[in-house]
């Protein structure tokens, strides 16, 4: 028996010699993808080997992987076999749904440098004949130590008297900017929230403000959906009425209470000890959670009310951190380029990049990043729901049951579920994935048009439709020519908003030295696939890096050093907006973009 | 005719030739007293002439009043008649108890210096090809003026943007430390708020912040009284029950809410524009206010939470001024000498005194600062509810029917009561002229025991009582020998609290150049009376001041200038607080200084 342990899922477990690891991984209830079923034709369930010995590369390893992705010990699961006791990272791309949440994202490696200073302090007990006030004793114990304060938060300054006395005179107190937010006992060790609220998901670290290390993290459903799944509908709901305002914000609020007590709960942690977070999202969810009005956000000129970063007591939004502990809001860089996209820019180190580099971060909304030698310009592209399952008839969100992955070989189709479940409806990578592979069968034309297949039928109305699963007595799953134009929008926005940074630059797509996909939904596509319709250029595919959530990633960096909070303030200034509706001869470019094929 | 105007209290009307001040007065209703019935013998009608010819000086004024006195055109009302048209300033101590507010003080006249700028703004309106967010918009306006702010209170960037779009992208700001407060129309002149909170009642000023005018002021009572007359049963109160101490503090801010709506309609001012406050009060409601604990304030050795001044969002406290606005609240010297004292300092410019002056404000407690040619002392002395008609079997407050005055010669008893109606009881200042009286005239000794006397009779326990007043049908007012313990304990309390500052300055009482008294009950004690039975030293009459609310004068003087809190800031460490309870033989010196006799 061999001990296998996963990464960073956190399983563990023996596992008998001469298994595989994707078989392993099934037996500790690790779900890797397993499209091909084990025999190494997808290429889906790469895996990188932390430590321990492992059979030999195949050559059909060889073949899937680049050279660089062998260089860095990635194999394919399922013709790999530990040799003895190995511990396996699984990148979230390899991960079927259910178990990639959207917290997931590159942990990167800083000197902590929080905003806040932490003390232990002695105070002296006061007598009849040195009556000190808490706060003048406190200050006085406080000059002692290499710390400064000149001011006290007034909740923290509330709970001190019965702290002081309760603890015998010793206290541990969060010191920022001169202002005392939190006083708590001696052995206290401070943490942090980091949250990126999207417009579908939130998602929430916990970290160790002292380590810098994310301790614990949550994902969970942004429950302003109640509101329409698109960020306009919420802007519109808060533009007409001061109440659903206030609820948008509350329902925000509440959620994020509830993941902190969870949070923890799980790691031992008292909610008064988390002395502050880093909040980002995109404008509208930024400005919605601030009760910032919107409404401007929704007509011409469509300017935020606030672009510059903000610190507000967390108190003040309803948040139950530490009595005195500040938010710190990412600064927004317009209407439609908020603070989740500089959050993104921090995480993925796009800004540090000397060559060409272009970040996407592919959504409902899809922001893209290019930074060309230091120079940066950035776009919003509304890409439109379709990914998210909307617009698309038998389009479902990525939940059990949901195809993920297509392929087609002549008359031969192969869908994998997630989960493995009855293919209930096709999520965002299915049906670029299915897209991809009539294209490449020939069953759709490079316009787009849906060609004659055996499993091509005419519905009812007229229109064609690709069959995707036939379910007795149930609707079958297919993909209409409707939904191949929904897709087309979509993928046309995204390469559009590509060129017109590319254009803006004065250079040309093959120049990019590096693709980063970031966000939940990029991670899990099939970047082939992406190109095959021409949503992402054909560069080779090891300039493509797919990070996971990396607004996450940055939210955590902005939360632990303030190296990280003035690089993103910079970002502001430093990151051009490119306006998508001013280009010149926009409806001809989008045209253009529009093309099944590669571009 | 003559058009004769009463000042401060603002009536103004025709009068006969020929008719006294003191009549003129009764005829527009404004209530000076009256004791001796207009005759110059009481000497309590004292009125300054403010312009005007009126009747010379008659040699029974000369008597009266003091040289400074006629100097400064100070008369006797009654024994005074307009040659023309006359204005006439009443001072506080010449008016009877209803119209007497506790909300008069000295206005003094300083150079407004605000603790924040203000600064008209025009804006350029966001095009597509510009699409400044309007934070961003409103920053680069401000840069083109001479003002700074680098942040923005959450509450004031909440409204920007309507308003910007109403008025047409001008506005005035208030900006405070860099951070803009408050975002109103351009023609906003902003206010301000000084307030006064007393165990009893509580003064709010209405400030305009430009001129440093007050614009109108409004006398209330504390509903905390609800909770007991005295501060130790409200400090038990918040200790015991935190919903208590929710409540103590609601009450406050409810009250001080109405008082704000209804000054700013009388004024006609917009509450959004009240864009600061000082707010005042002893160290326990100082404490109640800000939701401090308080526990440790009742409890030796009796300190603050707090004693620094602490600037708060006014919005934290529930008040409702402009969104971003703060409260300044002055800090406290001990646990029982609070941000009053310090505003009484300011309001009285004992600070600045330098000779040898003593500032007292006679209350429940009753705090008294001496300043010996530049070194200044505090102490606060347990004088007890006798003044405000509490522990007096018919005791009652400065209200309509209070015997406030008394007067006897021989068997003759001359009684004044406020508002002239029947007697329904004795008040503070009743009760102290009344034991003068009684010393005066041999119907009590020096240790305060009361002799025989036509009105003297004894009661059916055997205690001694004088009979002020006898009511038909009803119980007689009188004055027991348990009730003249009762005062004497109170001024022994401040007497010795006199003693104990000139003793730790090294210096003797007759070295002290001028007493000051201030608050709205030492405001009408005939000084005379309180010397006769050994409360005050036996100093020259014209070495006494009466002031009125200095405390509220303080909090105006901090309100409009930050200087003013710069010296409050200063005081805590210059005031040197001596803690009556360990002062040597306190016992032998509290019974020395309860003699009922000139001391």
């Amino acid at each position: 028996m061999n001990v296998i342990e996963f990464e960073p899922i956190g399983r563990r477990g023996e596992c008998p010699e001469g298994e595989s690891l994707l078989d392993s991984a099934r037996r500790l209830d690790v779900d890797i993808v397993r499209l091909c079923n084990g025999v190494g034709a997808c290429g889906r369930c790469k895996v990188q080997i932390v430590s321990g010995e492992v059979s030999p590369i195949s050559a059909k390893e060889k073949e899937v992987l680049t050279t660089k992705e062998i260089e860095r010990n990635f194999r394919l699961a399922c013709l790999t076999r530990p040799l003895g006791s190995t511990k396996v990272h699984v990148p979230p791309e390899s991960l079927t749904a259910p178990q990639r949440t959207q917290v997931e994202g590159l942990e990167i490696d800083i000197v902590p440098e929080p905003s806040f200073q932490s003390v232990c302090l002695e105070l002296e007990p006061p007598t009849i004949e040195k009556q000190a006030a808490d706060e003048t004793n406190f200050l006085v114990a406080l000059n002692r130590s290499d710390a400064d304060a000149i001011g006290f938060d007034l909740e923290a300054l509330r709970g001190m008297p019965a702290l002081l006395r309760a603890e015998n005179w010793r206290a541990r107190a969060a010191i920022r900017n001169n202002e005392v937010i939190a006083i708590e006992s001696a052995s206290t060790r401070w943490c942090g929230l980091a949250v990126d609220i999207g417009t579908t998901k939130i998602a929430v670290y916990l970290v160790d403000m002292e380590s810098g290390k994310t301790l614990a993290s949550k994902g969970l459903m942004n429950p302003q959906i109640s509101y329409g799944e698109d960020v306009v509908s919420r802007i519109y709901a808060a533009s007409r009425s001061a109440e659903d305002a206030e609820k948008l914000q509350t329902l925000i609020v509440e959620a994020l209470n509830e993941a902190i007590v969870s949070l923890c709960a799980e790691t031992g942690v008292d909610c008064r000890s988390v002395a502050d977070a880093v909040i980002v999202g995109n404008t509208a969810i930024h400005h919605l959670f601030l009760k910032l009005p919107v409404s401007q956000l929704g007509l011409a000129p469509y300017v935020p009310a606030l672009r510059s970063a903000i610190d507000v007591k967390a108190r003040d939004l309803g948040l139950e951190t530490a009595g005195g502990a500040y938010v710190h809001l990412l600064p927004n860089i317009a209407g439609y380029v908020g603070a989740d996209h500089v959050a993104m820019i921090l995480g993925t180190r796009l800004a540090e990049s000397s060559g060409v580099t272009l970040a996407i971060d592919i959504g409902t909304n899809t922001e893209i990043c290019l930074n060309n030698r230091g120079e940066m310009a950035s776009v919003s592209c509304a890409s439109g729901p379709a990914f998210e399952g909307a617009h698309i008839k038998h389009g479902m969100r990525a939940a059990p049951g949901a195809i993920e992955h297509v392929r087609i070989s002549g008359d031969q189709l192969t869908i994998q579920t997630i989960g493995g479940e009855a293919p209930a409806g096709i999520c965002g990578s299915g049906l670029l994935d299915v897209a991809a592979q009539m294209r490449l069968n020939d069953v759709m034309d490079s316009t787009g048009k849906i060609l004659p297949h055996p499993r091509v039928r005419i519905r009812e109305d007229g229109m064609k439709e690709f069959v995707l699963a036939e379910r007795p007595g149930k609707e079958d799953i297919t993909i209409s020519q409707k939904d191949i134009r929904e897709l087309q929008l979509a993928k046309a926005a995204i390469r559009l908003g590509i060129r017109a940074l590319v254009e803006e630059m004065g250079i040309t797509e093959t120049e990019i030295d590096e693709v980063i996909i970031a966000g939940a939904f990029g991670t899990f596509i099939d970047v082939e696939s992406a190109i095959t319709i021409g949503m992402l250029p054909p560069l080779p595919r090891e300039r493509f890096r797919q990070v996971g959530n990396a607004a996450g990633t940055g939210a955590r960096l902005a939360l632990v050093s303030m190296t990280e909070r003035r690089k993103a303030a910079a970002m502001v200034s430093r990151v051009r907006y490119v306006e998508l509706a001013t280009i010149r001869e926009f409806n001809y470019k989008f045209a253009e973009a529009s093309a099944m094929t590669e571009l």
